[in-house]
């Protein structure tokens, strides 16, 4: 990977596919550090709150436990005070390969996602997979509704950033 | 209602039902006890193991923390010795009417199931809904196909004896 003074030029894609015929969002992402770097930044809270979500935002992390049976909570809040909580269980941390966690936007308990993230190795290299599921399509078409699709995308340039710095 | 010598032939019938369009289980159960009660016996561990799974095997609780960012492992062991582990997450318990948890059969640790239990009060009586959501519509028949259904319902039966106890 060649480095530019334009990074923001060089970010690889982030594809965000909505399943036609399940109520699941497919996220797909390639990142220039290995697995074990790009899991620790899932899993160490001094870093994930460096990068996650939007740029505008500020990320307060109240709980990040990272483990089995582990569980999290956060607030991200904009410039003009406004704060909007998250939280969720981690059902399955495995070191460096997967991470099942729920999610549940605070502003809305009665919406749980299950999540699955993916460490696939390629080699110096990592391809992230994201697998959400929902318990109905609207529930699905709703998220992407919220302008989801803009804080992934952000929040996965931060972590391009974090990782060459890193 | 009315208690008769003959418990097991009163028991309330259990429907089970596979949705056609998404990869979800749905379960209604009705209890002859308050919300309360029946949701005392999904929360507390020393009342969980009475009730919970075929008759025929004995249950192991590790831990059962159900309270949101809590979580649950036990083992069901049959009478051979032959013991089946599972576990998940309480992403969210909130009482009496509320619990959202994963669940996963630990010999196939990547099958992940997201439930959510409510507790519809019926006046006295509790109308149990079960929603499981799994990743694949293979995932959810494949449970179904597992012998789910005998346990569910087994299960039930022995809760309805438990509460019956008061």
């Amino acid at each position: 990977m060649t480095e530019t003074a334009h990074p923001e030029t060089t970010h690889p894609e982030t594809t965000i596919t909505a399943d036609p015929d399940l109520p699941t969002i497919h996220i797909v992402r390639e990142f220039e550090a290995a697995p074990e770097a790009v899991f620790r930044a899932h899993t160490d809270p001094e870093l994930v709150r460096r990068w996650l979500g939007p740029r505008m935002l500020t990320m307060h992390i109240e709980r990040w436990d990272a483990q089995t049976g582990g569980a999290y909570r956060y607030v991200h809040t904009e410039d003009d005070g406004t704060a909007h909580g998250f939280y969720g269980s981690f059902h399955e941390v495995r070191p460096h390969g997967r991470i099942v966690q729920t999610f549940t936007y605070a502003g809305f308990p009665d919406g749980v996602c299950l999540e699955t993230a993916t460490f696939e190795d390629l080699g110096g290299r990592t391809r992230l997979h994201i697998l959400s599921v929902f318990e109905t399509t609207e529930g699905r078409d709703a998220a992407i509704s919220s302008g989801m699709e803009s804080g992934v995308v952000e929040g996965y340039e931060q972590l391009d950033e974090l990782l060459a710095r890193g």
